[in-house]
């Protein structure tokens, strides 16, 4: 099998990922909040492609069980529940509940690969899981990194390259175009740890602007989470409870 | 001073780099080609964005004077004197002419960049000389990778992050976006030799297909050929020859 990469959503067209997994990343910090909602019991995240479609849909929708998710340039959106910074995404606040989620650059890659087999939302919180998942499925796969406003980021592609070093290291994918080689010999050959690393990158310098240093901690941190968020329809559930109610 | 990288052209602008040094690269080949044309003796070299405006160029200009050079998909252009393969810009062959040269990707890239300080072509073959340039000039610098339509390449992205390792080794430069960044970190940790790295990009083996494996060789030596071409108004021409007659 293969594994292609991709800098941003912006290339990815429908043909490119159907029949394949894409796995969305977004390391600072869509996936690392997505994945920590889903194993802190959310009930589902509606991904949306901006802040305004997110406050029509609650409008349409049981207050009490909804919470308004999401960021622009990093920051709460005012009148929102809940920012993009995954210490908020706590089991007391998400437990049970709908999530609609806004995020600048995580929430619209994940809407371009819905023609995916399946689209999963991968990071290092749940790298481990994802890579299985993978590998239990046997299909091609697209890694596709959010990036920053269509351009590159540092830490996605770094994580996509640990994901491609799991698949490739199992003997049985190979990487299939520059930017997966590229990322898994920047993964592969990294000259320090995975958080010092992300840590140089362009939005982690913003973040820790903002006061955010914390959230690059736990987007480094390694198979923190056990769940393989993916895409259902139009929402992004927990995986392993989906395939539960699929056979019960 | 800083130093950005641009894994291809489309996302320049002039406003990005006015008042920069741009350093354009296409390892594979046309800057390969136009330093070894340089090196040896053509008078200069009219970059166009396509194979049609070069055959309409040469019509009003003295045959015996003038080579059209250029490729499509790695191939020389049917009525064309040189296709971009090194080998071919022989000092028997381009000695005092104009070569007007239309690659898919190369001369778009340095046409792109005409807004520059200074516009140079560079790829390993001139490594050193071009990061002396720049150090005396002591601008900030973009380094456009040409890419390969529109998007990403390995030797590129490579051969941008071999030059920025050299800049930053001097202690008055730092990299400035995560694209630099990467570009540094793979030339810096890589795991092999320079040719071999090249020779796994998706362009690399595309050219070894067509028959064009030696150019892989030509192109990943490193200092090979000591001169810096310079886009001075719509000609690429010899940055020292240029100053000579400058000054003369």
């Amino acid at each position: 099998m293969i594994v292609k990469l991709y800098f941003s959503p912006a290339p990815v067209t429908d043909a490119k990922i159907r029949g394949r997994f894409a796995v969305v990343i977004d390391v600072l910090r869509a996936s690392t909040s997505i994945c920590t909602a889903v194993q802190n019991g959310c009930r589902e995240i509606v991904p949306v492609g901006s802040t305004g479609d997110a406050a029509a849909m609650r409008a349409n929708l049981d207050k009490g069980k909804v919470l308004l998710c999401g960021e622009r340039e990093g920051l709460k959106v005012e009148g929102f529940d809940l920012g993009n910074s995954p210490s908020e995404y706590t089991e007391e606040i998400v437990r049970e509940k709908v999530l609609i989620f806004a995020s600048t650059n995580g929430s619209r890659a994940i809407l371009k690969c819905a023609a995916a087999a399946q689209t999963l939302v991968g990071g290092f919180v749940n790298l481990s899981i994802i890579a299985e998942t993978i590998l239990n499925a046997q299909k091609d796969v697209a890694v596709v990194c959010a990036g920053r406003q269509g351009n590159f980021s540092l830490e996605d592609t770094f994580c996509g390259g640990a994901l491609i070093d799991l698949l490739v290291g199992s003997g049985k994918y190979s990487v299939d175009n520059d930017a997966a080689q590229v990322a898994q010999m920047l993964y592969k050959n990294r000259d320090n740890s995975i958080e010092a690393v992300i840590g140089r990158a362009d939005h982690a310098r913003y973040l820790k602007e903002l006061g955010f240093g914390a959230d690059i901690v736990t987007a480094a941190a390694v198979d923190t989470v056990n769940v393989v968020p993916v895409l259902i329809g139009n929402k992004v559930v927990d995986l392993q409870k989906q395939r539960v109610e699929g056979t019960a």
